[in-house]
């Protein structure tokens, strides 16, 4: 066992890596949800100024990386790594987007889980000493994101209760070797948990038994309790994987209660906006970590928080074949 | 710029991981090629003993990765880490493969440069103190990426002269920190580079450039020479990528000459099979790489090799909508 491995899941960084910028960007119904003023940029045309949503979910991705470097007061060459990944069959959304930056890629795929992993790897790849400064990035698009695993978006079809809306939107942050903070002090890589739930409608209960493995396992490794930290926020499990994590948990006598969150139901106003379960997809979790998150985390309202993004590793493939719904959550620790 | 980074895209590793054990696995052309004997398992039947396709390229994942596991005499819970992806829509052929084995997960994407960039984190995360025992796993099926990618197969569509055939095969290597050998001493990490090229049925010459710019940046960053590798080996060009790589580095001044191969015109016999520009896919290099490659390395054939896979970053979606086709290269020495 390694020293700087904590359990079996958990690395405690020696040098927490610092978040030195961050920048996220979201579309219409973003803009309309109780979170719209911890958004840089909002964009009422799905477009986004290009000609198909595949090339506006690149831009989305273009302008945080861009947005994020300024703040950071860097150029490209700065940068030694960026780690980046999207829903896209084939992560196009990432591929195109960092294709004019000439920044060394890691291409990831974690589904919504990536902007946990792709932060993850970034403070591992720092606190190795490999590298100064990372980006890590991610979206998703409701329209590309229907029309893939879905029904073209024209066709109106009706959502079943338990269906998720794909936020429209992205994230990305630039950890730093050292600064000011917030800093990344313990990262949780997730295994792939199956618990043979078959509904593609419902993702919140298919990726639920992930999160719980992930922050049972976090838990563990680091010795603490939920109650010490200000807020425990998983990535897009909605209303029903929420509340299964809340059950879960309530079975090993442990209450997690208010201080557990979802950013699935923190994006979208539930009772104005009608998203049923809540919002999913890469870009929720993405942009509420790089706004509202890291904002409040800045400005003192927490001091030490969980985030722990979960993805759903299935294909319209892999459904048609009858298979079940692999889930992953991968967990970081940040501190103010 | 960190001590441990050489130049813009290298790490040089301080304590060099070694190869605790290989495995690879092939379909029924693979085992009508010119390295069959390096080949662990070779199965006949395109569906593995399975229902689907999709499936079949899961199971080859599994075995491939039980096989290195038994060779270094390893239980699922001493890996720390394994990084995995394929070509798969949101790469079902790694998630689904790693579901029973309850290790700790990051998923890749990085297209046919997968075994590259799975190998170059696997190490990193080793070197940085956070592993001691990570695997890598790749894989490709022909049929899956025919009905992804192409057509169906049953339609038996002509093929281009320039067009290349997706390998039937997986490969998996298990790094530790210590051992005897080989070590990987070296990781350059690619660039996504796109020189414009739109046409699907030429990867080789869509990835080349990118190649190019991998094995250059390696080079130029550790200060050496081609003539001081034994063989250089891009991941699977073809003849076309090949040959474009051969003359980029000529217009430079640099002869790479006979030292200078390409594992996607090394697999299949290239008189006798009629797979046109050579072999591809994520398994391609994966099955090259641990089979002959790492066998001959400890058997003495070569002391210092340099192995670069590349990726074609693409999407049937990006190519309908007119986009040109991303490249990118992950660059690995390999030190007997």
């Amino acid at each position: 066992m390694n020293h700087k491995r904590v359990g079996r899941q958990t690395v405690a960084l020696e040098h927490p890596p610092s978040v030195a910028a961050f920048a996220n960007i979201g579309g219409k119904f973003e803009g309309q949800g109780p979170l719209k003023d911890y958004f840089d940029e909002l964009c009422d045309d799905a477009f986004f100024g290009e000609k198909t949503w595949e090339k506006a979910e690149s831009t989305m991705q273009k302008r945080v990386l861009k947005r994020a470097l300024e703040r950071a007061d860097l150029e490209p060459k700065d940068v030694d790594y960026i780690l980046a990944g999207d829903l896209l069959n084939q992560c196009i959304g990432s591929s195109f987007s960092v294709r004019e930056f000439g920044i060394p890629f890691y291409g990831l795929y974690g589904a919504c889980s990536t902007m946990g992993e792709s932060l993850s790897l970034a403070a591992l790849l720092i606190d190795g000493g490999f590298a100064d400064t990372v980006a890590a990035m991610t979206s998703s698009h409701f329209c590309t994101a229907e029309r893939q695993y879905r029904m073209p978006v024209p066709y109106g079809s009706q959502r079943s209760p338990t269906a998720q809306w794909t936020a429209t939107a992205a994230g990305c942050t630039i950890l730093r070797s050292s600064g000011s903070g917030p800093y990344i002090t313990h990262v949780t890589c997730g295994k792939v948990v199956d618990k043979g739930i078959t509904d593609a409608n419902n993702m919140g209960a298919a990726m639920a038994p992930a999160a719980y493995d992930t922050l049972s396992a976090f838990f563990q490794d680091t010795g603490t309790r939920p109650d010490e930290y200000d807020l425990i926020l998983t990535g897009d499990l909605g209303e029903l994987g929420h509340r299964i994590v809340l059950d879960l948990f309530a079975q090993q006598g442990v209450e997690l209660g208010n201080r557990y969150q979802d950013c699935g139901m923190l994006l979208y106003d539930r009772e104005r906006q009608d998203m049923h379960a809540g919002a999913s997809g890469c870009g929720c979790s993405a942009s509420v970590l790089n706004g509202y998150l890291l904002t409040q985390l800045r400005r003192g309202k927490w001091k030490r928080i969980l985030f722990a993004p979960t993805g759903a590793l299935l294909s319209p493939t892999s459904s048609f074949q009858g298979e079940s719904i692999p889930g992953v959550c991968h967990a970081l620790c940040f501190q103010a």
